[in-house]
């Protein structure tokens, strides 16, 4: 049998349901390899492996997964800082919404994990474990660093512009950022009303649709259950496709092929022109938006909060109320028009992120990718797709039309299985 | 010189500025008409006379005016316990912003007041300072009873269904609902994601306008400035108007006639069919939401919960997919399409409630006639409009589209004072 800590949830769930994997093995797997790789990853704000190992799982279909949560999302038991030197020692009173009904379907939470500031830019120490001088991505760094390096099969993660399918990509995991508001919010750090959408990742499209539908109470299907037809795709090189790295446009000069021979259309899809104004609305609603809900750090802490961040809170709140308002239309005008721009075509294939994850630490690259669909509240895959130059993972990222989840996860499992 | 506990904000703040007025005589005055009156109203959840003169009022709009905050708003220095015994003897580690950015102004924060269970049905010990026999509304009871009785001259409380309008109605005070999201809601205990909104209460429109704008760092104008012209109003008794009571169905046949003299355009306003079905799709996304939110209540001390409030999530829990999704699609298309069927019309005016407050503390009340517009996210404002058969205090509600705040606040100030 193969390493626990390297089995998907799908697998491990099944295995344990036959009795052929106790879930103190899978546990024990996971913290064997945290103990021996946590050193160079640091992936964790926080884990107890005593704490871990006293919890007793309840059944679900989730029973006995171990789960790694970002730490921008409230745990009862455990500490919640934000990595924010204001939230020191913080222990809330109760857990996130995710975090109570992911514990009633059964799962373990494993520790917390390592987020930015606030779940903003400034990082924290976490590694890219393919490559300890790369950045794992953010804002859901030890998520996604935690998934990859065998840690947990499964974690939560938030997205407010890239933050859930970045650091997916970067790491070579499978990243599901779902329609606004699929995954209950109440319990983490709300930054951005009009953005924060809670996420997860996994090592498999089916994990994450499991994973998912068990929090939020929706059926999302089974991805490896093959789709009934093929789709029909879109590949999407969106407004800032000049910020795409060599190693992008050449997984997007050969993607068509091997998706076509699959049995799907493929055509390319151009974004009409409104959406050149989308990348400004966004900053300006996500650091206006985050700006008035951080009023008790602002008003009281802040200059505990760091320059860079501090500086785009500031500039959020000097935004003029024509700036605030153009946004909020656009940002509507977009959501309820997608669908229909989209004109029969089912999903759309997108860059995950510009290319390999940067070398460095005090980056966590560019959501340039990203911000539009989490703007658009559609629901977002991330699937590996091969290496770069460096051997450092490449994500694609399948997109589909708000409320689409279910298809989402399928076609997205479609597009892994073509590109395999 | 009149009590300064019966005074306006405006005018206090105006007093404060002139040096005729010490923020420390007005909070002495809130607190003895406190001390005079509690016994009987019971609005406080929470207030410790010494804290609140210990605090130091910063420079600002709201200098020395002394707020209560309705018990689901979380504040660092006084308890947060939304009336659950879930979460007795909790104190936040922060502020909710809307607390924040009201200290930053220069508010005293005076106390907590009464909230039904999580803002829902069942109700707390509150009277209508009116007629203690009588509620005062829910779910932002104290707030409303407090401003009435002079305990405070400005309050926060939420809205979800009715909860802001209707208790300001029956208290007879004003109330005003802005758009969705105009106040951010970050700290305040979060039930329903796509209706939970901050609102405020006091004496006046231009209260209201001043305390809004100020929590909200948005220009909501000065409704005592009289409106350029005169509006187009349309008189909406909406599909539920089999609920109104005789003392309402008479206000409304009284009121198009001083309206109309005062210079508007009145016409009668039926909302078109397809909000026929808004009050079933508000129970399933109100509940659905409110139980999904409930995550860590309803997995870990579900037997807590009062019957009332359980059921409801249970039965919110249970909801099929099909009906939440279809639920989301009324809410986004009536929400897209409603200044469009206004064709041209400025506001509308409804009933804030069925009539005078009822008798009995068992029942805050029915918002039969402020889910609609809670739904459709646009402000309201409700203002005094004489009283009833028992000299119990009526109100009616000004609704323009989103985003029309100040044009709200500057007509309900003008339909206030065509009906004084």
């Amino acid at each position: 049998m193969a390493d626990p800590a390297e089995l998907t949830a799908t697998d491990a769930a099944r295995a344990i349901q036959a009795g052929t994997l106790a879930p103190t093995a899978l546990l024990d797997a996971c913290l064997d390899r945290l103990l021996a790789r946590e050193a160079v990853v640091q992936a964790m704000a926080y884990v107890d492996p005593a704490q871990a190992r006293a919890a007793v799982p309840l059944p679900g279909p989730l029973h006995g997964l171990p789960v790694g949560v970002k730490d921008v999302i409230d745990t009862a038991d455990m500490p919640s800082e934000y990595n924010s030197a204001i939230w020191r020692g913080h222990r809330p009173r109760a857990d996130a919404a995710c975090v109570a009904w992911a514990k009633a379907a059964g799962a373990v939470m494993l520790g917390k994990t390592v987020t930015t500031e606030f779940a903003t830019r400034t990082p924290g120490p976490t590694t890219n474990p393919h490559d300890p001088a790369r950045t794992p991505g953010g804002s859901s760094s030890g998520s996604a660093a935690g998934i990859a390096a065998g840690f947990f099969p499964l974690a939560f993660g938030t997205q407010t512009a890239g933050s859930v399918i970045r650091p997916a990509a970067y790491c070579g995991v499978v990243g599901f950022k779902p329609s606004f508001g699929l995954i209950n919010r109440m319990g983490m750090k709300l930054m951005s009303d009009r953005l924060d959408t809670v996420g997860v990742m996994a090592r498999s499209v089916a994990d994450c649709a499991l994973f998912a539908g068990a929090v939020s109470g929706r059926d999302l299907g089974d991805p490896d259950t093959r789709a009934p037809s093929s789709p029909r795709i879109g590949l999407c090189r969106t407004p800032v496709w000049d910020r795409a790295e060599p190693e992008t446009v050449a997984l997007f000069e050969g993607i068509a092929g091997p998706l076509a021979r699959a049995g799907a259309e493929v055509r390319d899809f151009a974004l009409p022109s409104e959406f050149d104004a989308l990348e400004a609305a966004h900053a300006v609603i996500m650091n206006h938006e985050s700006a008035r809900a951080m009023g008790w750090e602002m008003c009281t802490a802040r200059d505990q909060i760091s320059p860079m961040l501090r500086e785009r809170l500031e500039w959020g709140l000097a935004q003029p109320e024509a700036a605030i308002i153009e946004s909020h239309a656009l940002f509507r005008f977009l959501q309820d028009r997608f669908e229909d721009m989209l004109d029969g075509t089912d999903i759309l294939i997108t860059p995950a992120a510009p290319g390999e994850a940067p070398v460095g630490l005090a980056w966590t690259g560019d959501a340039a990718f990203n911000f539009i669909w989490t703007s658009l509240h559609v629901p977002c895959v991330t699937v590996p797709a091969g290496v770069g130059p460096n051997r450092m993972p490449l994500g694609v990222q399948i997109v589909a039309p708000r409320g689409r989840d279910r298809e989402a996860l399928a076609w997205a499992a479609w597009v892994a299985a073509a590109l395999a």
